[in-house]
């Protein structure tokens, strides 16, 4: 046994190697680390930090979705007092000191425009200055001749014939990630595409009884973190270093260093803390800008982008996924074509990897032999689109969960038992061809329903249906609507998290022997420090307030590829563990020398080392280490997951493993304002081994309400390019009005030590079709397009009550 | 073959191993890696950083040298808008959350006055403040009641029966260092009593054809870095964090874990850069208070200390040594007593430490077989004492150098020769008893000799005497004096570094190959991350541009004992090379398995592993990295020196290598007006081997400097306890007019590759006792109390004319 399998079972070992010991911190709801310093305030973000001679650093924005830029002229601009520097393509051109292009696969960015604009709000030039106000001036000083070029906001359309070209040419790859599957095309806006070939979809659909074809919709929405970008940049001596609200330190600084054509040792990206990132601090976004204004200001600046500007600068992609899938009468799924187009705005950013998750997200959990998925990621004139939590399996499990209960109603079952009789099971093959273990769903599946009392009352709808048959019994629904009608619905999903990918740590055993722990996970809110301490202080044999867990400072602390697809607690969660018993390991060197005895014969817990046995030949750690002279010890741990998909057919290994979780949710419309309120919601995923129940509770419940937003307001909406809602008045997001009258959350262990899962994100996916599922179940009536607004109930009554 | 000498000769190869390719970076002037930075100003010092909410700290001070403190109300105060928090012992008594004593050796000082004020200055109360004007209005709104006591300012006094004694009961130890001896006793103001006994000093004397006895002084003066002290400190939620400008930020951080009762883990303090320290930043200053002033606010505090305030935070020792030294007439010293007493001021900080430096610092490198030395550190009401560039060696050169003169005239011998017949030879045994090795005082006094033209003139001189006899000699110069007198001398000086300690690094090898170097060394304009830089660079074949030397920050840099004592170029020099060959090793693994041969078969060098004799078959660093998938690669240095002297005696191992200078000096006297000009000044310094020969250059130039202001006007005075000239208005230090006209500096290296020796302060003893003894070479007057200033002169000079 070897490759990914006898890796996911090492890191299960290493995961699960604490014994549950009752005076241990993991398994223990410990505060964050960090509460106190949050909820007052007193945390400081990269906002709240400046450089003697720190310059404000303010954008100018297209103000058309594609035109090609004729001119720049900045001279104005430049003489007015207090403007230290303008920086536009002028500066960037026919110079070899600065790489103008960025991009964490394509180099396809500019740091401004460099020959186009591609969407409204797209920089073109950036001023640094004393003050905002100078700044401010200062952008309407510089003139831009523009010359309009046609453009394109859909991501079907701009597949067409004839559709304008955003890139054309050979795409410009950057270099980019072990994990993602590229199939490029030039001279097109289709800017790669994912495929998943397993079976022979036509046969599948041949040997099917029924076959079910349609479309879901989603639109593009914001993450809308309470701290919005924000990066402080000095480019000095061949030194690059930017303060940033990043998730991706380590990318940040390979892409500057790209950038600026220097080593990483000469880049250094500091990330205190952030106020929420959700995916949109993922991979450069404003720190590139900030950074090229510092080299042409020769001064430190700062750029805080308003909350209008954060909504310009990155967004979930919006999609349409086609789904085509062919079943038995019994319910066995037996083939399914998924097409789907991830509207990826006017730059690559991440959607290059993010349509292959969104590609096998769109098959869901479920044994399908006959499985065909073509995922497209486009370029349109709009906002960028990159990372969200969720990261495309929202927008699968947004078609497959609503067409799965599509199904179950048209065959008459219920659609808890479809999913029960498809859902992967240990040793099943997943769509990519591997298989999968620690398979959860009918626990999960059986806790959603549960808490909203499903069979019961499905028992009455199925025996409804049967003695009426399935349109009788859909269409009776209609004229007996009450004013408030009340619905259920169940759904469950798959999600995987960044594979390959590679944490390490260090842990360095401080003289009095109390333990630092230098990792590059980004604190954004999460509970990161607190869950990797908790790891530490158990694997160092301390208690959590002799631990510390750091901040990412790349001049410092290790690699960690990123702080996403919830992998922080399971990857960097091992390779925090590693580290310590390096560290453990040289402490029991040392002891062992001080003891007269064999390193194999010593133990090490609660804070001393002792010989096996002769618990009275004993020494402190701290003993150990005044003794030593030391200093220090310092380990290393790294944990590297392996695996990848063929750009072929999308076979291999997709995920190190699964994340699962399911959803109960019950609502009540309000035919006549077509308002839904959620009564209930159960979120219930599998943590395979809480490190900290609270947090995994915070973080399910946090996921849920994210999912809430998505299903019933939250939409980006664009007017010819141009984004109408770049605000929170315009643009709502879910308050405490909006969170269900009862929330439940069941975060489920394995039996025994189980391996630790990330569960920062699993349960935003299950939300969206489980609201439309229990609005179908309440109304009859089906929303394919979110968000199921009230428009759009009213609308879809309206047309039912016409048919 | 073990102990010191192993270790010596393990750290001379390590520090040697570089070899002296022409292409390296070791051996180079290559410009300081911040030089830019630090030019334009744009480098941020911890004065530049704040955190959100802070507030200002301003200190209230004590008008009284000695008293006891009877009321504190600070209630007005409190009340005044504007104002967070007034600390006063009122806060600190009767609580268990914080010590409110501190002091690296001693927890002698109270972070604000507890029970009685020590020197007019002395903190009794601080204020956190929305600005400064609210803190400095705050200020004046306290008020205390203080009963006065009899006060003692001079160190001799307070030994005297019935002085007031400072601090009264057992002295408080707080644990310290393994290199300090103590003598201690209470109900005393002597604070500790270094004691060396060589021989028989008694026996010596006895044996003696001549015996001199003289007393030397000279006053406490001050640093004066550009940068003030500033801390700027957070305590939240169990968690101590301090930006400070500090020297030490491992012993802060063990100062504040002791005072909040933290693990060290809970403690962090980060250094970006210090405009200057000079020894003023070593130890606890004003960060305690920062930090409980922060502590009571529940909110940052930063606290920025005026000139005048940094007067009356630490300041060098004042001195009055007592030297009684047996010679024969052929010129050999036979025995010395030295009797030193260091006025340690109102708290203990690091004197404990520092008259053991003094004490042997006495006897010079020279052979004397009866030593007996008694160095006393005594309270006294003025500003505390703690470390000043030349630590102690200063002090005790300006007596023996001074010392060495008189008696060459007495004997009618050549200075030079008198020193070189006594001086210091390989094999020989210093006054700790211990063997030196690397003796070059014939060089080095040679070379100072001839840049000042010394033996021909000398010998004009010594025919002169050799003709007219001693008395008549020294008297005739007297009637004959010029109006512009000239004379020449010669000094030389041994000095040790701090031993036993503990420097360790760690080496992150990153993805592409480059390197980040780990370490706590505090940059602070002498070069550190430079020198540091090139010897990795070498150590680990890559060139400079592609290593990266990291900031102090405790959470993730290793532990290093502090940056002074002229030891970071040596101890943390062999730490860090020490980290790149762990981190090399493993680098050749990876390698070794990538090109199929074992480790042992490959070089790595030029960013390349190669199998050893097939170039061919090699791969770049960045491929090894990249193929592994490993992140990066850290490796860990350590390098503890071992020592340490016998408190009864003073015998063992005083220092881990021994620092060696010459001077040679040429002064004109202005004999109507006492002022002393310098016409050339020859700095001569043994630096083993040199990194960067042009900081040695600089540091050198700038040790000489710092003695030229001690020689001729720098003196801090006190008239009642009060410090009369606390500004850089009435405290002189020197400027570009002061600079000797002819400069000339001499950075010895050993023949082939020998140890780097840290040259930071070598060079400021042998100044003072060179112009004393210039200046009587000159004018036939003798000052042997610092400062040389015209007053003294001319009131020598009048005395001389009326005997």
């Amino acid at each position: 046994m070897n490759g990914p399998e006898a890796e996911r079972q090492a890191a299960a070992a290493v995961s699960a190697s604490v014994s549950p010991a009752s005076n241990g911190a993991v398994g223990r709801s410990v505060p964050m680390v960090d509460a106190r310093e949050r909820v007052t305030g007193s945390i400081a973000y990269a906002l709240n930090f400046e450089l003697p001679g720190t310059l404000v650093g303010r954008i100018l924005r297209s103000p058309y979705a594609h035109a090609r830029v004729v001119r720049v002229d900045t001279s104005r601009a430049e003489r007015l007092p207090g403007v230290i520097a303008v920086l536009s393509r002028n500066d960037l051109l026919d110079q070899d000191e600065l790489l103008p292009f960025f991009g964490p696969v394509m180099r396809d960015q500019g740091i401004v425009a460099m020959d186009k604009v591609r969407f409204v709000g797209d920089p073109v030039a950036a001023v640094a200055a004393m003050d905002d106000d100078a700044a401010q001036a200062a952008l309407e000083l510089i003139e831009v001749e523009y010359e309009q070029l046609p453009a394109v906001f859909d991501a079907e359309e701009a597949l067409e014939p004839g559709a304008p070209i955003l890139h054309p040419g050979p795409p410009r790859l950057a270099g980019g990630f072990a994990d993602i599957v590229l199939n490029l095309e030039s001279d097109t806006n289709r800017l790669n595409h994912f495929k998943l070939r397993r079976g022979d979809v036509e046969q599948g659909f041949a040997e099917s009884d029924l076959i079910f074809e349609h479309t879901f919709r989603a639109p593009a929405v914001q993450h809308v973190p309470f701290e919005t970008h924000v990066a402080l940049a000095q480019v000095e001596a061949g030194r690059v270093t930017v303060w940033a609200g990043t998730q991706t330190p380590h990318i940040l600084r390979a892409q500057l260093a790209d950038m600026f054509r220097l080593p990483l040792a000469q880049v250094r990206v500091v990330v205190h803390t952030l106020g929420g990132g959700y995916g949109s601090k993922c991979y450069p976004k404003v720190e590139p800008l900030a950074a090229a204004l510092a080299w042409k200001a020769r001064r430190p600046v700062k750029i805080v982008l308003s909350r209008s500007e954060d909504f310009l600068t990155v967004t979930k992609h919006g999609v349409s996924i086609h789904l085509k899938t062919g079943v038995k009468r019994d319910g066995s799924l037996v083939a399914r074509q998924a097409t789907c187009y991830f509207n990826a705005g006017a730059y690559a950013d991440i959607s290059p990897r993010l349509i292959k998750n969104g590609g096998y997200g769109s098959i869901g959990p479920y044994r399908i032999p006959h499985v065909r998925v073509d995922s497209y990621a486009v370029y349109t004139n709009i906002v960028p689109a990159g990372a969200f939590r969720g990261y495309g399996v929202s927008q699968g499990a947004w078609a497959y969960e609503s067409q799965m209960d599509i199904i179950a109603r048209e065959l008459g079952l219920d659609p808890l038992e479809l999913r029960l009789k498809n859902a992967l099971r240990d040793g099943d093959q997943f769509a990519t061809g591997e298989t999968v273990h620690d398979m959860h769903y009918e626990r999960l599946l059986e806790d959603a329903a549960q808490a909203i009392d499903w069979r019961e009352r499905e028992s009455e709808k199925v025996r409804a249906v049967r003695s009426a048959g399935v349109e009788a019994a859909r269409h009776s629904l209609i004229p007996s609507l009450p004013h408030k009608a009340r619905g259920r619905a169940i759904t469950c999903v798959i999600k995987g998290t960044v594979t390959p990918s590679t944490s390490t740590a260090a842990a360095k055993l401080n003289e009095d022997g109390s333990l630092s722990v230098l990792t590059s996970s980004v604190e954004m809110g999460q509970g990161a420090k607190t869950v990797l301490g908790q790891l530490a202080a158990d694997e160092a044999g301390l208690p959590l307030e002799r631990v510390l867990v750091s901040e990412p400072d790349t001049d410092t602390t290790p690699y960690d590829q990123q702080t996403s697809s919830s992998r922080t607690t399971y990857s960097m969660g091992v390779a925090v563990k590693l580290a310590v018993q390096d560290v453990k390991r040289q402490l029991l060197e040392l002891a062992g020398q001080m003891l007269e005895a064999s390193a194999d014969d010593l133990e090490a817990g609660d804070g001393k080392v002792a010989v096996r046995g002769a618990p009275e030949r004993a020494l402190s750690y701290s003993d150990v280490m005044r003794r030593s002279r030391r200093g220090n010890l310092l380990g290393q741990g790294t944990f590297a997951t392996t695996g990848g998909l063929d750009p072929e057919t999308g076979q291999g290994i997709g995920s190190a493993h699964w994340h699962q979780a399911a959803a109960g949710c019950e609502v009540e419309v309000d035919t006549e304002t077509g308002k839904v309120e959620i009564l209930k919601f159960r979120a219930t995923v599998f943590a395979g081994r809480m490190v900290n129940p609270r947090q995994c509770e915070l973080q399910t419940e946090g996921s849920t309400l994210f999912g809430l937003g998505q299903a019933l307001f939250e939409e980006m909406r664009y007017d010819g390019g141009q984004l109408v809602n770049p605000n929170l008045s315009d643009y709502m997001i879910p308050s405490f009005e909006d969170l269900p009258k009862d929330l439940s959350l069941n975060i489920m262990e394995a039996a025994g030590a189980g391996e630790i899962h990330g569960i920062g994100e699993t349960s935003v996916p299950p939300v969206m079709p489980a609201v439309a599922n229990a609005v179908y179940d309440a109304i009859g009536v089906r929303i394919a397009d979110l968000p199921i607004t009230p428009e759009k109930i009213l609308q879809a009554l309206r047309s039912t009550e016409t048919t």
